[in-house]
């Protein structure tokens, strides 16, 4: 039962913002007592990409639907809409009132101005695009036995087109 | 005159959201012929945190003030307020309009649940800290000659205290 | 299952924003493995035009409902609710969330007043009309093998009136 | 004086929005009479973002402002601004409150979710891109006189990444 | 089945913001095939006072429902929601995201201070009563053959009260 | 000095929203004692277009500024900006904080689908254009002596394109 | 069946933001066709808090229940939710779009200043309770025949603590 | 000095929403050391107009002007603005942040529907009017000394017109 | 059944914005007849926390649930679900519109600038950690018999990392 | 210079939406380097309510204005505003973005439910009074150094009045 605090389930009051594999998923998850990280070795992807298909963030390939079919013991049948074109961004509010994800929304709040500052004098006039783009999160322990987070962002630069 | 072209300035339609140092120091950047990466390396500090502290968003050390006092030849009294308590946050609107701060604000958005789960099932029930808190952004080129941003955020695990 | 991939259904989050036949077309669609080029080309209407009567954004006429039911083979007495009035606008939220969508909102955002004064010096003090109004998604390859998209919207121009 | 019902100019009102060259720039293209088309021409742009240029959210090369500032009389350093590193997006409210501006917003809240699905089914899981990107507005007139607005958005094609 | 083309339905998706009655009497409408023209003139009242006992928005009287039982052939008792207090004002959002509905809060938004400004000049310091008021819609048909909508709001007029 | 109580003035509260001739223009009715009935008979125009151009919410063409500049005994220099394309629908925020105003705000938001409906079963589907379009405000005394506000809101059909 | 338009009911489409025993409660008081006036005189108290006890903003004692269950013809352990401590404020959304209830935000939004400078003048610096807070609403008819309300807003004064 | 604390006055950071007399009065008052108690008395109107003229919430008679200029000894020129047309609505934000106008919006919003159950019931489908309105604010104190406001609202009831 | 007046319970209207196992947690509650002051000291926790278990706003330790089960009589695995990771922050509305809850915001509204300079004087630049943290609520009685509430706020400072 | 890094001071930035006096007494207070906490002792008054005055969030007494004129060595008649009836609630934007009352702010909408449940049970139904109500701010440092920061909030409890 303790395992109950290792994995990450869905709270049942988000449903409604998910599509409808995202539950069925999440529990088939829980009961072969799987985390991302071990279905992400599977699949050969990131553990944030995995993540991001249970919540409909992201598109399955048939590969995908196909090994995760057989790790989680589902048919593949009920896996097929996450093959679909993903309908993105409404998995929660923004502003986020979740204190984790309110913290990464705050980083973009106090440091935005200065994230483009130094992007433009890096690449010039242009972002750093969402789309192509990956992204992962890695632990590090330090000398005093503190964990600290680490986030890689990695995009594409895209300069604007001059027309 | 091109070199207007690699640096950051101030559009004056946001000086009001901004402590009145930042257009000064701005000004005295332009007129140096300074990016935030020649200043970073004579700070000592990362290029983010040194756009942050123009735009008054992270508190300036007296060292800080003594050598940008030097650097960009203005006296340290003009810059004392950068050694003030910030005032944090309200550098831009939220959601943000500016697309390269917007697909920051896009990937929390998109990204947001599947980052919590991932955090929760290698650290725990927490956060990670937007304080404890640092952050670089590097460039990488690929093989095809493609620019790419790579953001680094890191930040101290906390845990949330059992009471 | 591959074909999932090549077909755009309908998240089951936001079927209650929408008509009540929404669902039942697209899973009709589905089982058909129909695009909408191809049903497009059957009714001789638009893409665009053909996707927003099936997200309920558009009215059919009876010769529509007649062309679909066969098409899709469903009784026409299913397809009954596409000939009413849409109440149009409900389907997503505003500003947009969804990536594709919110790039759209960016370039009106972005480019509004730009193509407020050109409109205003070719063709004087009024609109173009979004109800008088044809729209086209078009595929290019650029030597490259780069894909662009061009979106063509043409609306027709109502001066205001003098009164 | 009837010129004036001819060239778009600033309002007023909405001068704090933008950087401080606008107003000077619709200014000086009054004084010397003369039309984004013309200009256009000139600078060897597209009309679009020429105007975007004068409303601050676009970027000007080394060579469009030395063109401008023979073309509109003035001085390359009161056109410095003009190459600094555009903060896009804060021209108008969003939603737009302008007539001509909010039939833009429209089209996007009406036909948003059948471009997605056009998109995707031409293109597969991605977006149109809003920075490699360009846009012309063009007049046609039909046969019985009536004047039409043909607006062309045209973005690359950029496909998620697999991660 | 083309006269589903004629008549006003009810989007399933706005049902659950209006009394439970509503439903059923659009259901009956269509099942009757009945225009609000011919339903007002049986009810010796206006047709957008009807279409509003429709959607909620007035109140019934008897007589009102006991023409409306024979009428749509339903029980007076399945009517008898509509004799009660109308709970105002939430049958859809605002701002209106139906093109309809916003072109009337588009001229509130443009032309709201030049009626205050008027009214004002003709009548004194009050306003034009929503409640002691009326309307309604009629139909010109121009020399050219073009169809006009000609909507008439008749409120009293109420003098602010000097206290 | 109680002709005060007669004459429309401006806010100087809302001056900052207004193009910088909309208080130039007020003080000088004010100080000619111009009702805008008045101004409205010499310029041929409606008494709302007339106020509305006083807000800047509408073009005025030459014959109007030169006929105002007699009447308003200013030079026609002054009204230049009055030929400008206006900036519209930015006066008052929305939803109205004015009374007046916001009596407006709630017909549209209490009969908004009522309106829809009677439209549909008349016109088909379409909309009443706000710019193809013009408007009055009368009085009427009952025989009890009460005032009646009768505003008269005149717009072409439009009816969606099918495409 | 006329007595419908003398009783006031529940809006079915409120019923999700009130607790389960609202509309129990309703449905009772129209089945035994009591007005808020009759229950309030056997409960002893006001009408104003006795509807308010109906839509669950206030809490009953158990005398309350008692009464209650017997004047409905209910079971006491149908209202034993009645007794708990309320979850106010979410009976309709604010700014409210209901015109009665939208008449008293108005009034705040019109003369709150002028409240607080009055009460402050009279009692110094410190607020109305709206918690030690009672309400009553009679009723007025004036010598020509017109119906007024008088609403009386009775509440401690509170000064602020100093500390 | 201390009657400073006696006395209601301006705040300055709200001067740009009100009318430009508004901080003349305001000091003119405090010059006077007047309070809306002694300036209602003389002007034969209730404490609470007399804060509302103040604000630029109601509109001033040239009687109101003549003894306001004598009681404050200023030119009856430097009130002419009271005479106007109000624009309001805009003194403070809603929701209030200010807590005493806060607790008033409060009573609003968690006895809103009990006001409008009852009103209903006593006087039957309508409005109480907020322009046919008084109000007064009276102090009470009860036996244990402590201090009670009693705020009374008086409007006409206008019944919804049967059209 | 007085009783019900000392326990808190769940109002039906919030459930759908909670995890599953709360409304199944509150009834049992109920059923058992327990406080929070009494799970709390059974569990070692604090009565905040325990409370904010029951809203799903804290991760229960496998001692916790094993505590729970028994003291609530109900199976584990029914209280499973309460060690996952909580998903904070949707309890209620932000404003809150209930009155105790508002009461607090207030205070943030009111004192957040105060507590921020009082903390950055005492501590330097950083933040109190609201995970770090633990609260309790105390219960006073002072010489006049009457009742304060005192609650303490304890998290740790953290300092923004200099980088 | 370094003690710019112990005193709180004001961001320029929020200085218009304080009152005029705010700057004023900030600046004195750092030219002669005093801490809340040494202007709290010579005022005999909490530090957490003098930062509330130097905010114009609280009124000051004669007394206080008289010790602080004397403290900083400014004429009485400079801070006789600190004497007016405070507008609160205006000092920043709700949400806070400033982190350090983002968390505060985060501690009610995490822990709101929460607070209120176990208030109840304790006090029955009723609120924590913000007007009948002190706080202070204290620094304790634990057995491994780190510094805690303890808020005590202490408010009357009031009980909503029967009626």
């Amino acid at each position: 039962m303790a395992d109950q605090q290792k994995l990450a389930s869905l709270d049942s009051s988000i449903v409604s913002r998910l599509p409808s594999f995202a539950p069925t998923l999440f529990e088939a998850k829980t009961r072969k007592n799987l985390t991302f990280e071990e279905i992400a070795r599977q699949l050969g992807r990131s553990e944030v990409a995995v993540a991001a298909l249970f919540y409909g963030q992201a598109q399955a390939s048939p590969e995908d639907v196909e090994k995760l079919s057989r790790l989680l013991d589902m048919s593949p049948e009920a896996l097929v809409g996450m093959m679909g074109f993903p309908d993105r961004g409404r998995a929660g509010p923004m502003p986020p009132v979740e204190p984790l994800i309110y913290r990464l929304y705050e980083i973009v709040q106090n440091y935005g101005y200065a994230f483009k500052a130094v992007m433009n004098e890096k690449f010039g006039d242009g972002i750093m695009s969402a789309i192509c783009f990956s992204s992962k999160v890695e632990k590090e322990v330090d000398e005093s036995g503190a964990s600290w987070v680490v986030i890689t962002l990695k995009g594409k630069w895209l300069p604007f087109t001059r027309f």
